[in-house]
């Protein structure tokens, strides 16, 4: 064997297959990622990402924080830091929590690379293969993805329109540990405007919630990415306020600053964060220094709490343009949620329309996309009628267009004019 | 249960250790991100960290770049993004690859979160509970902890000045294969100015490493830090040049660029590449959008390569001056390897020393702080009269006097005057 020269030479194909991990074999694709593409062509009016409006990106203050960071913290911003994230930073975050009802301190805050990270790390401190965690159904997608690599099974409970059927979890409980000789992992809640049925959990079921999971020694994760843009009706108190001994709350900044910096956040007990700081440690040292001090001096400045508003403002109109639009373009007999905030809402359609065949043979050919329902649905028992819309990303003119568009292939497909 | 306004109570803890999986009982605080908070005191002079100098930071051009990117580029920098990477910077890393020799097109490249991220994907999709990874004694220490996570186990081969002992890997695997009755995962290789060690593996070396794995059908991880901070001597053609089929390659911009972006990058074959980028969406979706579009811009101006060259110079100058007053103020019997590039050397003391007891009763009570060698044996079998020391952070003058308090305390703990 000698130095190859031809750089541009055919590479020989190994198989990789026998030397992977089992694992490996559980991981697949994600439908949201490989559904994202579709957002690159703009002839496609595209519902299917989790994507914010890229208008309202605070842009200009994200160049003055990176000024500002640059001359007077470069040395310290562009240098290797603790896995923990930039204390002010933490500080920030612990008063904000603070403020929302839950009990932080900067010792119980860690920074991760969005809220995807948490996810991950959570899954790799806790997931045996084989191992159970209770979620609704249907429930986030990229949960199902990173806690399936680790070899994790999933329960689910219903949902209806008041979130969980959180009277489910002590059966579920039970039938887990039935099956697989071990209490559930966790149970993974979205509370606040669910991802991705657009529903909210009930004070009153938060409360009875705690008390299960405090009497079968549950450890609750709470998802909470959309919580601050709540568009109407009252604050719900988070489960991290009841049980904050068992909780792991999530909080990002990609829904209320911008998802490019690749900034979420952990609050939970300090006994548990000394785990998910040695699991960090091994996944990427830290999360990145110049955004965290970026993000710090955006908050410092209090330019969050407006931008928020202003967000609110803009994503209640075209949530309440895409209601209409329904009503206006859809057929008989399809159902929506009407969700208080966030960022999506589940639609059902007829249950002679599989929704995934629906989105490959018509609506992509009418130019639009939406995530098919079967794909939030972890055991793939559910939600072939169903759809998420997210009424974010698109200004009200092209929502219109978008439902439009999916009231007529609907109609073709029901054999209506 | 009602909600509860005090905020500032006790918190109970409850036991997570019945909760957590099998896998979290193998993990650790690292002792490197332990001993980084050693550089947070001003008090001690610090060889422990894998820092480079901050004062050679290119501050303004981060600086320009962002404003750049949020002025042109903002409404794209801040979204979610591809999690592959973006394409304009895959491009620019698959030339600047070429021209080190590395058969690349941007479709074998993905960005990471620094080379720490692509440790713990490669760990992710290789290694089972007990499965082997061959490397040698010592190695890198975050390595270490990335696949002690997955349970993985660590058969280790010897060094010589030369670098890794290439010819002890055909029994190495014969072994792994007879004790776990599995090949090992892969081959863990630092080539260039290998950490800690500081050696370089000989082209003979490399060709007859890829000879070995070819006919035992071993993955090869390459891990490549250093390699663009040559200070003398030839370069050396890397092993994804001979085997790029069966070789994994880790670049990073961290000692090139700056850390606390977090960028990191892996070249392998598009098999694999699936499997990676499949790992990495349920790791965190992607590697943040905004500093990739400020690293593209900073590459793509031409600014990385004038840059590398005054780190050589720096660096090197930094490195004479740590041979040197290890010349001047270390006591007899003690050794250390000459490095012709990268961030650290490897000193070894007299075997009566436990380096690890010595920093800790000795060392800090002097100012001074290093990482003790017996870290970078993964099964603790060696290095207890070694020590990492890096010569990048620390200015000259502070290496000097480093060195010299070291010296002190050696030859107060040999007796010597």
């Amino acid at each position: 064997m000698d130095i190859n020269h031809d750089l541009d030479r055919d590479i020989p194909v190994i198989d990789w297959e026998p030397h992977l991990a089992e694992r490996t074999k559980s991981m697949e694709s994600s439908a949201i990622r490989e559904l994202l593409k579709f957002a690159q062509d703009p002839e496609i009016i595209s519902f299917a990402g989790g994507l914010p409006a890229p208008d309202l990106f605070p842009i200009r203050e994200v160049e003055e924080a990176c000024i500002y960071v640059a001359r007077e913290q470069g040395m310290k911003a562009l240098q290797y830091s603790a896995t923990e994230g930039y204390y002010p930073l933490k500080q920030y975050l612990a008063d904000s929590m603070h403020k929302y009802g839950i009990p932080a301190t900067p010792e119980n805050v860690l920074l991760t690379n969005g809220s995807q990270q948490a996810l991950d790390l959570i899954g790799k401190i806790f997931i045996d293969p084989g191992r159970f965690v209770l979620t609704g159904r249907p429930t986030y997608l990229g949960a199902i993805q990173a806690w399936r690599t680790y070899q994790g099974k999933f329960h689910t409970m219903r949902l209806d329109d008041g979130g969980m059927v959180v009277e489910e979890v002590g059966r579920a409980y039970e039938k887990v540990v039935q099956d697989s000789g071990r209490p559930p992992a966790y149970i993974y809640v979205l509370p606040n405007f669910h991802n991705p049925a657009g529903t909210t959990l009930s004070l009153e079921r938060r409360i009875q919630l705690a008390e299960i999971a405090t009497k079968l020694d549950l450890v609750v994760v709470e998802d909470d990415p959309y919580g601050q843009l709540r568009f109407e009706g009252e604050f719900i108190t988070p489960i991290c306020n009841l049980i904050p001994e068992r909780t792991i709350y999530l909080g990002t900044f990609s829904k209320i600053l911008a998802p490019g910096l690749r900034l979420g956040w952990i609050v939970c007990s300090e006994s548990l964060m000394k785990r998910l700081i040695q699991a960090k440690q091994g996944c990427d040292l830290h999360t990145g220094t110049f955004v965290q001090y970026v993000a710090n001096d955006i908050c410092q400045r209090g330019i969050l709490k407006p931008h928020i508003k202003k967000l609110i403002a803009v994503y209640k109109e075209r949530r309440d343009t895409m209601l209409d639009a329904l009503t206006e373009f859809w057929p008989e007999g399809c159902q929506w949620t009407d969700p208080e905030g966030g960022l999506f809402l589940w639609a059902r359609v007829p249950e002679s329309i599989d929704t995934e065949r629906f989105l490959k043979e018509k609506a992509l050919k009418e130019k639009v996309a939406f995530v098919p329902g079967i794909h939030f649905y972890p055991n793939q028992d559910g939600g072939t009628n169903a759809m998420r819309l997210n009424f974010t990303y698109a200004p009200p003119e092209v929502i219109v267009e978008g439902i439009r568009r999916l009231g007529i292939a609907l109609k073709k497909e029901l054999g209506q004019k």
